[in-house]
């Protein structure tokens, strides 16, 4: 699930298995003159963010390393079930020169507003494409990215077993909780047989489906509830496009805020004829935000990329200042870029 | 998923495993005089009765023998992905007393509308409760039940393999399916490391959890979402419970059907207040249908069995007819029925 309502991991059919933790990684981890470690990940965090990132520091402890867990944004309500969340902290510690830092679930420090802070070394450990923005930041001492893992969660769960740590109840919470929402609770094309072996084991180890779903998929607020009963009512379908919108007005009736879109753009999606299911939110800060997640026939990056914005052939978004153009305006122009990117408007 | 609108196989935490097939069943399927086989599931059937139905067909199909997959009510439409369901025959053989009838996910004949209807023995294959209506009944000649199975589709999937048959990309599919609907897609707490060990072989066997998910879970029409939408104002909690109806209007007003409602039952189970979710709908047989579904802590089956239903622990409904009671009375009584069946109103 995309609870950041940013572009996330739906990919395509296709996938090669992802390898190994590599053993430099390893060696590394178990350096005994590797001592002090600040795990992190992006901004507007969601379960794959936070999972990896718990399961991750206390392994590091586990190991008998100091670990601190970071986040800028901190632990959004809807994730607070996660087992030892409390020790995730938005603030840094003062000698930060004196910690490696290790990136999970992105690979450039500004994703997690961390750039031009300085740290001994550092370490991505990340399932996305390498993120091109800024090329000119000076490169990771260790690199693993696995564009073909469906979650930073279970490259973290195979890293924990080839340091021989033990998944413990909790660890195996988190990373239950990272696999399940990055792959749509094992719904979307990037369902490896890996994922479901891993969550399978997980599960073995602790990890409880039902309830874990119950607190990502089941606390909705009732303001949150309303919010979908008037989104849904903006909801239409053109030539296999389905666009909702969200306007500033909805939120004010509602009480809600731009965090209760999350994952929205599964209900237009829902729809047999959507190609292509986009979400159109206005934020309090004068941009509007689309969100644009295709089934596969259709690729959204390129629609994205006409509006100044990116992602993955099947998710992808873009912001747009509300000065510029209105909700109404926007939906026409989406319902005409998705028209000219189908295959028959070619 | 429960797709049928009626008690599923949600059920409690607490877990033993099935056990195997029996011996005495592979015996008998492996008995060269076994030859001629009919395999039914209930009516209404949803993902997990037909994906039982056609991969049983089939690998009985390998092993040489003749099988007819059967179903009273066919195949829904959002069904119609899955591999041979063209196969299932609403209609019965002229001399059904030459077969043997394999009764999947019931285990009672007039589940499946074959009250009556003669043939030569009869196998039950079902992970529910042992069904006790009709008491009467002749038993079966062989009886499998495994009520700690999540899912039909697991107990065929280890009778496939139990048989050496080959699971093939047909068989996965159907098995897929069928486990991923009755275990929410891995979101229920009936979802055990057997089923999503099951589910990660079934994948390396051919079965594309993002095909499957985009046929099963995204295929809504207009029709259905408009649905939802007026459904969803109708959506009030009190106490825990969250209660939506669905009236004849709104039906009419939609041009939908009952079957549009299927799982509708979630979206009232996704407030986080939420301990009971009810859906009440106006049927067009002068019938009012009442899908309960508890969160845990509450016990729905004592409640529905106080309007004359019955059910699980945590899935359970009735139907009464609209002659005795309107929808909002219903409601009325319904929310004072889960505030007494509530552990602090007792």
């Amino acid at each position: 699930m995309d609870q950041a309502g940013i572009p996330e991991t739906l990919q395509g059919p296709a996938r090669r298995q992802a390898g190994p933790p590599p053993a430099e990684l390893l060696d590394f981890i178990r350096d005994g003159a590797n001592r002090r470690f600040l795990v992190a990940s992006h901004i507007n965090p969601e379960g794959d963010a936070l999972g990896s990132t718990l399961a991750l520091s206390a392994a590091l402890r586990a190991l008998g390393k100091e670990a601190l867990a970071y986040n800028k944004d901190g632990v959004p309500e809807y994730f607070r079930f996660l087992p030892g969340c409390e020790d995730i902290s938005t603030g840094l510690p003062e000698k930060t020169g004196d910690f490696i830092l290790v990136l999970v679930d992105c690979s450039k420090p500004f994703r997690a507003a961390l750039e031009g802070v300085r740290f001994a070394k550092t370490v991505v450990i990340d399932h996305h494409e390498l993120d091109p923005s800024r090329p000119g930041e000076s490169a990771p001492d260790i690199l693993w990215v696995e564009s073909s893992s469906p979650a930073a969660g279970l490259m973290v769960y195979d890293l924990i077993k080839a340091l021989a740590v033990t998944v413990d109840r909790a660890a195996a919470t988190n990373l239950f909780t990272a696999i399940a929402t990055d792959t749509g609770s094992f719904k979307y094309s990037n369902t490896t047989p890996e994922a479901l072996e891993a969550a399978a084991a997980l599960v073995r180890a602790g990890a409880d489906p039902g309830r874990i779903s119950q607190n990502v998929y089941e606390t909705w607020t009732g303001k949150r509830m309303n919010l979908l009963c008037l989104a849904l009512r903006s909801l239409e379908i053109r030539d296999g496009a389905a666009v909702m919108s969200v306007s500033a007005e909805m939120f004010r009736a509602t009480g809600t805020t731009v965090e209760d879109v999350d994952n929205f753009t599964s209900f237009p999606r829902m729809l047999r004829d959507a190609q292509v299911a986009a979400l159109i939110s206005e934020l309090d800060d004068g941009l509007i935000r689309a969100s644009l997640r295709s089934k596969g026939a259709i690729d959204v990056r390129s629609i994205a990329q006409k509006f100044g914005g990116g992602g993955h052939r099947n998710a992808a978004g873009f912001r747009i200042s509300a000065s510029a153009i209105d909700l109404k305006d926007l939906r026409e122009r989406l319902f005409k870029a998705i028209a000219e990117a189908s295959p028959k408007g070619e």
